[in-house]
């Protein structure tokens, strides 16, 4: 079982109009609910991948329940991969933890002419201290069953800076490898305690380094404490810096589409390789070929499973000679 | 009792953002929820200013239930004249009626730096003929109790467009004052069912007229059917055709603000003094205190009591020479 965390779910709700104004009243076309958050895309794509994962965090309120019901629903009579590839079998297990705040929502607004979206973002419920720990003991009664786990996405308000260091070094105390995706501070404080790999995308790496030249930046990353890095390039693929080598991997041609949850697919991508134990290479390839299917897909955070099976053998794979 | 009807509530859902950029993602600085669509503002203004008052139309889904909610705590911890002045007693009485769809969301994105807002509506949800049937009981059951009724705002999907027309022809058959608040086909048909009232903005009156200069417009809006008709046309304030004469009523300076709610405000002013047999020049001169003192309000859509107060004797009514 592969383990997904997401510390701030989220209700992700998007808008179809022809074009956003500011300062002008839409009426908007189209309305899509899913459940969101970093954790819960990626545990989405692994379970379309056949995959058996647990989903946990925190949800709440109303929002809570609409995302609680849409969880137990996925992958029936949805668009994309999963109404075909997706069974109750390897749905993602619900093992959210309940909280008294509400759940938040995302909003995208998404222009029909271009594709163009405008995020809205509300910061989430705060944890109570109490509920915090309830999740701990969760999380690490999952730990006992899982062979890998990712912590994912933003840490809502009331949960402390350090927290995903807090995770990791459970997970490793556990011996469950551990993937961290996350940004700023909580991936500072997160890559000092020693995960198993990061995926920051070019933007988190350089924030984190000081250092906008991947191969330099990751191997910094991994200076810092990261046993692995593989930084996401959007369409230059990914460059991973590991203890068995350097490699980038690069689609055939730069996709065009809905970038949204192509960084999740990636990381579904890794973690499957991982507990597979694929080389390095198949990862990587896998990892690629995820999210430029998503970047394809009609759907947002959704992937093309035709399109994944036919980019996977085409995604060019080179080694860098390590300095 | 004043019965007022909201055929497409919703859950009015307001963001704060330092500035809305299309095509970037924004993280919300702050997220308030109330119940909204223009007849639930208008009997809260109602409530605000002592009479009983009822709410009907529709309510469905996890929004509704949320709306509900708001609705039942009206005036408990609320900012604006609503904490003070409404009490259980005048509080809104919840009569929705149920559906199977969602009740809808609007989400208004305020600039914290200009206060310019920017709206998304989603469309509402599909009203079975089962349910309208449902309502319809309903409806002529509360004007039987009815000392006036407001039928206000935009038809949900499913509702036929002469759904206004039928609901003002039921409140003349029962005898209660009818006022009408919308645009568009659904006014232009409800007009011709000759309600009492009809309050379009200058903007929906040439669209019914086809004429731009006020009082020619809402004399021609008199021909079509509606015995009265007052025409809010923003900081120049009201201007009324009635079967007594013709009034414009001006406040002493153009409000800056939200307008948010401001028309809801007027509308409530109108019935008030409606049931309470004001003159005309009274009634204009309350709508157009209750209007801009909404425009002053801090939040949007409350009315600023202490303002209203202040503005109420500041009003200018001139009556025009009847050509």
């Amino acid at each position: 079982m592969i383990l997904t965390v997401t510390l701030n779910t989220a209700l992700d709700i998007t808008y179809r109009t022809p074009v956003l104004v500011p300062h002008a009243t839409h009426r908007v076309s189209e309305v899509v609910e899913r459940p969101g958050g970093k954790g819960l895309n990626v545990a989405r794509v692994l379970s379309a991948l056949g995959h058996r994962t647990v989903v946990t965090g925190f949800a709440g309120g109303r929002t809570g329940d609409v995302l609680r019901e849409l969880l137990a629903q996925c992958g029936d009579g949805r668009t994309g991969p999963s109404r075909s590839s997706m069974t109750s079998s390897t749905r993602p297990v619900d093992a959210l933890v309940p909280i008294a705040g509400s759940t938040r929502r995302t909003i995208a607004v998404v222009d029909e002419a271009t594709g163009d979206t405008t995020q809205l973002n509300e910061p989430g419920p705060t944890v109570s201290p109490a509920e915090w720990s309830a999740f701990l003991s969760v999380y690490d009664r999952l730990l006992t069953g899982a062979d890998a786990v990712a912590l994912c996405g933003s840490l809502p308000p009331g949960i402390h800076v350090g927290a995903y260091a807090e995770l990791i070094r459970r997970a490793r105390g556990a011996g469950v490898p551990v993937l961290l995706d996350t940004s700023g501070e909580p991936l500072r404080r997160g890559v000092a305690a020693r995960p198993d790999l990061v995926k920051p995308n070019a933007e988190e790496l350089a924030r984190l380094t000081g250092s906008r030249e991947p191969l330099r930046a990751a191997r910094d990353a991994r200076r810092r404490g990261a046993h692995s890095v593989v930084a996401s390039l959007g369409a230059d693929g990914v460059l991973a810096a590991t203890p068995d080598g350097i490699w980038q991997a690069t689609p055939p041609a730069p996709a065009k589409g809905n970038p949204t949850g192509a960084g999740d697919s990636a990381v579904a991508g890794l973690l499957s390789g991982l507990v597979e134990r694929l080389p390095w290479p198949a990862r990587l390839s896998r990892a690629v070929a995820l999210s430029t299917a998503t970047v394809l897909a009609p759907a947002a955070g959704e992937f093309d499973a035709e399109a994944y099976e036919d980019l996977l053998p085409r995604i060019a794979v080179t080694e860098h000679q390590a300095a």
